[in-house]
């Protein structure tokens, strides 16, 4: 696995793979992988011939209360991961490779989508996520781009920002990895503590009940959310960000999920926000 | 040359000519060809193996108040002239295929430029610009673009938005092509009536005069614009938008003209806004 850490570099390499007739698979990481990174780079090898794997921790999408300097960086452990899944290159660059200015000064931005869900409570984060990907997909040029589901509403608003603006590039999501008890997998999960991380079972608990609600005919979404909201409540650590049942694709909330839906749920466990969510599929006609 | 209306065979075909290894070059136009738009042609031509030029009247860089629907249109007439220049593909997709819902829901916005010059007066116009350069940037994927250096702001724009989202694409500027009197050639120049053609003469001869002035030593860029705006100000048909000195690339205003300066103009006449400008090279030292 070759390391590159410049643009330049970077663009060159994959040029010629490309002139080769290569398809070239990506996989954009802020580092710090788990398994839900290393599902979709299983993917991407399984179906690309030329797989890229990117760790860039992009300040451009913390807000500036977030925690973008505590974010956790073990750059030697996800090296070693990457390529034990022969991924060919690792793009990390500097944020002075990436912005020389310190910060970006053109912006993509996907209108109608960017302020919803986790974009209503962190302003400016779907901006610096389109963005960046936008220059990474520029830098990397991919046949194919990897992106997992947990993160619903960056999925969505990169697959619209890609139509939009006519990328040629396929994006496929790739499904939650969880623990063993359910928990989803996420970088952020280090920062929890043995009762946090208890606690934090909640989220996968309810959305497994909604699942079964649903299953079992229930169709209102107001009533589903309600259920989900109350059950949450009931766990005094968990602080609720929100909890919204919405349309996959436009992100608005749905009366019914009777023609599918995302059920998507963040809160704050201690001082850890945690995300995750299940998409209902629509009925059968 | 083939005429492709549609996405997905203009990158198809694209894509076809990047596997063969040719180097593809891009010129985008609004149509309505003058020699300016053929000289970028014909630079294309002899630089690159395969020349793409495009014709689109992109809607989302008027505002409401403009001339989108009296532009000129003579696409017979375009074609005719790109294939005598031997292009090899003329891109010409209706709005509907690259705004399917009317409008863009995507931005690409260049902060600190899309505000200045022609921007400051045509709010949104540059948002535009830089939206559908990109859309056309991923559907013709060109090694090499070349655009006028008459719209100036354009052009830095575009450098920026290049550079600053890492397109692997480069940026050309062509001269300003010139009626024989001086007259910088525009799609928008068929607008004047006979009066008007002379007394917009007085854009460039203004600029001339600004030019042997630094020839001859002028360094002060409030003289050299206090100059030319009184200037201007004596053809009473003529109204003044701007006349500003800037640097080239950052379009903010300067004082001495020492390093290098833009020096751009935009103006009414009768009904028909003209712009133009001139570059003062940099001292030697």
């Amino acid at each position: 696995m070759r390391i590159l850490t410049t643009i330049s570099e970077m663009q060159s390499a994959s040029g010629m793979s490309r002139d080769r007739g290569r398809r070239i698979g990506l996989v954009l990481t802020m580092g710090a992988l788990h398994e839900g990174h290393l599902a979709l780079v299983r993917t991407a090898r399984e179906t690309c011939h030329w797989v890229v794997a990117s760790i860039f921790v992009n300040p451009t999408q913390f807000g500036p209360d977030e925690d973008l300097t505590k974010y956790p960086r073990s750059f030697e452990r996800d090296a070693a991961l990457l390529e034990q899944e022969h991924v060919d290159v690792l793009f990390a660059p500097t944020v002075e490779e990436m912005y020389p200015t310190g910060t970006a000064t053109t912006w993509v931005t996907v209108d109608g989508l960017s302020d919803k869900l986790d974009g209503r409570l962190r302003p400016g984060h779907f901006r610096g996520v389109a963005t960046v990907v936008t220059k990474l997909f520029h830098i990397v040029e991919p046949d194919v781009a990897f992106f997992g589901q947990k993160d619903a509403a960056q999925l969505a608003i990169i697959r619209r920002m890609v139509r939009d603006l006519s990328f040629p590039i396929e994006i496929v999501g790739g499904a939650i990895v969880r623990e063993p008890d359910g928990l989803a997998m996420s970088s952020r999960n280090v920062y929890l503590d043995g009762m946090e991380r208890r606690q934090a079972l909640v989220l996968h608990r309810v959305l497994s009940q909604i699942r079964k609600m649903h299953e079992q005919g229930a169709r209102d979404a107001g009533l589903l959310a309600s259920f989900g909201k109350h059950e949450i409540a009931l766990e005094p650590a968990v602080k609720l960000d929100f909890l919204e049942i919405v349309h996959p694709d436009t992100l608005d909330p749905v009366a019914s999920v009777k023609d599918g839906a995302l059920v998507a749920v963040a809160a704050w466990v201690g001082e850890t926000r945690l995300i995750d969510n299940i998409i209902l599929p629509p009925d059968q006609h």
